[in-house]
């Protein structure tokens, strides 16, 4: 790609505090000379009947065609007769692995400083699957389904992404001890998988365990893989270990090579519209995309620049413990690349 | 109770280094005078027809007949044919809800001072059902259950408890955003329990965001109740953030008025018969048995004399980073009652 001839990303804003963070986005990458072209789409204000949810089939459409994107935070409308935003984006664009670096920030202190581990979630189905019924009064059952499809998947590209970016060791994480048979299945893929691997170290770890040692010595971990529900429970972990879900980027790994980075934070409505969100999390997504398009040195100038804003300390904004506006904040990392 | 009608309690000891915490156990509760009486039973060496695992029916009569019991580390022999040791026990006794107070110990010092709360997880249902089958081949489904019964018991217990210990807050974990029938139905029934106590401030934290505050900042949380899977990954996390599961005690409440004490660490066979062992976890339960017989001024010695002990740091055991031997650290404590 020459600036020439840009490539096309979709970028959904979201709504919130996401148009504004897209804002930094776009200025820090235009900075930067990323020769990108966005394609912005909005969550609509009321329900396409054809996605039964607040995105249209336009907005797919465009992450289909582009086949890369950026997602700010998507607050589902309460009510009746649509379904989630975030759900409805996997579904639709089948994003099977949700990916989460989580490392600590040099200049950002939390009471840990030596994280550094990738979680890779599946993301389409187990305890999300949406199947609950009521079997008779006061009993209800949800069905949590794992398949050797979906998981062999995500397993795949766990080994596939610690190869590519020289990590050593691949966790997979369950309860089979108790879900025999599901997680049994989830481990028995892994297993295959790991197979063909035998330049990545293997190991299984039970999900108490692993968020027991996770708190006592994160540093005990490199990638981590896991069906849905531990995959959200244990990425939100991670991130709480490094400061939690302002600072950390995550990106959707979809059928046909899509690639959809996100901030996985809410849209905090309470300081939407007044230049005081952080935008990290959205502009490291951002980064984590320009590595999926293999604009690495565009990558690594806009990373540093990120840190080094941060770690300077000048410019922070209020969830960090600063007094910096949005705009201040990008401008600061603007000047440090 | 006085000596001259001391109360009976079960103890199993357990394998692996049951045995050795569990001589600890009596000894410190012999010099400290507490009235009790052990009724020892331990785990058989071949599956009991009538339990269909290794625990015999005349040890459950046991626990039933005392209504009060402790128990070490029991590992479930691997093979078919029979049932866990700890699914065993929470299934034919009722032990529907499994506390877990939480608390930094002065003296042993992890990432975190600043942690007292308890986990109180329901025990016998949701994704432990057991209930797992295969639709087709490379595609398998699980379970989980929860009625209306065991919700209520257990946020039932989970008030009573803060009311009895002064606690103020019940926070009820929960991803009924994506499970709205299962964790749904959870939440109803802890919010009619939660009318009924007005003195107790009642909120709703959902899992993943949950586990990000503990670690971030577990001062936020006093009492929390859950379903299964979720109290048993939180429970371990939390001890985890004051330093293991050899650390932290726990308590079953079953049908009855049954409590059962237990450690929930591991069998450590790599150190059973070595006089290695840290008996702290098992000697804390034993202190929460002591607590639930009402039994206030010896647990609170006993308490006070590990607390100490662990402070003084002169004797430790080699989980603790000391050299001290299980009978040392034992006499020590005996020697700081
Ligand atoms: C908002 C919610 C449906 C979502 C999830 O549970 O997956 C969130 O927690 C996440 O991790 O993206
Ligand atoms: C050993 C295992 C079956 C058990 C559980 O999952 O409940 C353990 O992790 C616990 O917390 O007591």
């Amino acid at each position: 790609a020459s600036s020439n001839n840009p490539i096309r990303a979709t970028l959904f804003p979201g709504d919130g505090i996401g148009p504004e963070i897209a804002e930094s986005v776009k200025k820090v990458l235009t900075t930067a000379e990323v020769p990108i072209e966005w394609e912005e789409h909005f969550v609509g204000t009321k329900v396409d009947p054809r996605t039964q949810s607040f995105l249209t089939s336009e907005s797919l459409e465009s992450v289909r065609r582009n086949r890369v994107g950026l997602k700010g935070p998507m607050a589902t409308p309460i009510g009746k007769g649509h379904r989630s935003l975030n759900l409805t984006l996997r579904k639709e664009l089948g994003l099977y692995a949700n990916v989460r670096p989580c490392y600590s920030l040099s200049g950002y202190k939390t009471r840990y400083d030596d994280v550094n581990l990738v979680t890779i979630r599946e993301n389409t189905e187990g305890e999300y699957s949406g199947l609950e019924h009521q079997v008779v009064r006061g009993v209800v059952e949800s069905l949590k389904i794992i398949t050797r499809t979906a998981s062999l998947r995500v397993a795949e590209y766990a080994f596939h992404y610690a190869r590519a970016n020289g990590r050593e060791r691949v966790s997979a994480i369950h309860k089979a001890n108790i879900m025999r048979k599901t997680d049994g299945l989830f481990l028995e893929c892994c297993r295959e998988v790991a197979a063909k691997y035998p330049d990545i170290t293997y190991e299984e770890v039970i999900i108490d365990n692993c968020c027991m040692m996770l708190v006592k010595n994160p540093a005990l971990f490199d990638v981590l893989v896991m069906p849905n529900l531990y995959g959200d429970i244990i990425s939100d972990l991670c991130a709480g270990l490094v400061g939690g879900l302002g600072l950390t980027p995550s990106c959707n790994i979809g059928e046909d090579g899509i690639a959809l980075a996100e901030a996985v934070h809410g849209s905090a409505p309470d300081i939407a519209g007044k230049n005081l969100a952080n935008p990290t999390a959205l502009l490291l997504s951002a980064v984590m995309m320009l590595r999926h398009l293999k604009l690495n040195d565009k990558a690594e100038m806009i990373h540093n620049a990120i840190t080094k804003t941060i770690a300077e300390g000048k410019y922070r904004t209020a969830d960090l413990g600063g007094s910096s506006t949005t705009t201040d904040f990008t401008k600061a990392i603007c000047d440090n690349l």
